[in-house]
């Protein structure tokens, strides 16, 4: 049986702690600053998540991501649409932040690398399926593997918006499907 | 009251650190070859950064990264080769480390941020002059805004090394060439 005050405190840490990391980085989530920003006792926030790595990773984590499932054929344009839903995602500035700190936190914590490459596998496993789709339809000229498929699709969607820091276009969202052998 | 010594050691560091980066990659920027480079003790460098990527962020701020200068015709191959050595660099830990640590710091840190929209802006600036030279020259068979250049060209590349963990064969930087529209 879960206490419901149980339940709401760990509600109101994982917001506060989302919020710490976006406003001030991934630095900022500590028990203490986190116990400050939810207005709880610093104990239930070690209660919870003894670890600030744990913490720090509860934060992030939240959601698998909803893209590249279920593919249905004409694989282009649902291809199409799932990358524009996510570049539109990856330009909110807290999706840039979680992006990039699950990213820079892989170098350092196994834990945050696990998670990552979960999340990687994961997207290339539903890409795999998409591909195998296309190659029966016909769409897919080319040879493309999927790992590769995923570096080309979603590696220019991180460069314009966690690089440069701009808005994904729908030409160039057309440009990458070209680019993997799609046709139109 | 700061140590003279210290402040001429410190000066000394990053100034062999900016120039190994320059003329070698961020991969050359180690505790040793900076404490080579500088005449100074190994010590001495670790008692002012002690982590490698510490080090590598001292000297890339107002440095700047040593690819897509001086395009020469024909471009496509000039600029294989500029891709295959940004892929290697890419490849290694330390490299992936400060990258992430520069795109992720960007995000609550208006002076990371500035460093990072400075090499950005680079980048930009050095393929637009090369694709110019490609239009001159023929190889550049479409329309492409040194923005996008910018995001097909080096987004893949992050995807694979950063997240993917992997490296970058020759057949995916071909790939990106013929992404961009120059001709092989």
């Amino acid at each position: 049986m879960t206490d419901p005050r149980s339940t709401r405190s760990r509600t109101a840490i994982l917001t506060a702690a989302r919020a710490l990391l976006l406003k001030e980085g991934p630095a900022a989530v500590t028990h203490q600053r986190v116990a400050q920003e939810a207005g709880i006792g610093r104990a239930t926030v070690y209660r919870h998540w003894a670890q600030p790595e744990q913490l720090l990773l509860a934060a992030m984590s939240g959601s698998d991501l909803p893209y590249f499932r279920d593919p249905t054929p004409p694989v282009r344009p649902w291809l199409r649409d799932q990358l524009r839903a996510m570049a539109t995602e990856m330009a909110l500035p807290e999706v840039v932040a979680v992006t990039l700190t699950l990213m820079q936190g892989a170098v350092w914590s196994p834990q945050i690398a696990d998670q990552r490459n979960h999340a990687i596998a994961a997207i290339t496993d539903r890409l795999r399926a998409a591909l195998e789709i296309a190659a029966t339809t016909g769409e897919l000229t080319a040879d493309v593997s999927p790992d590769d498929a995923a570096s080309l699709l979603i590696g220019p969607l991180v460069y314009r918006t966690a690089m440069q820091a701009g808005t994904v276009p729908d030409a160039l969202i057309d440009r990458l499907l070209d680019g993997i052998g799609l046709s139109r």
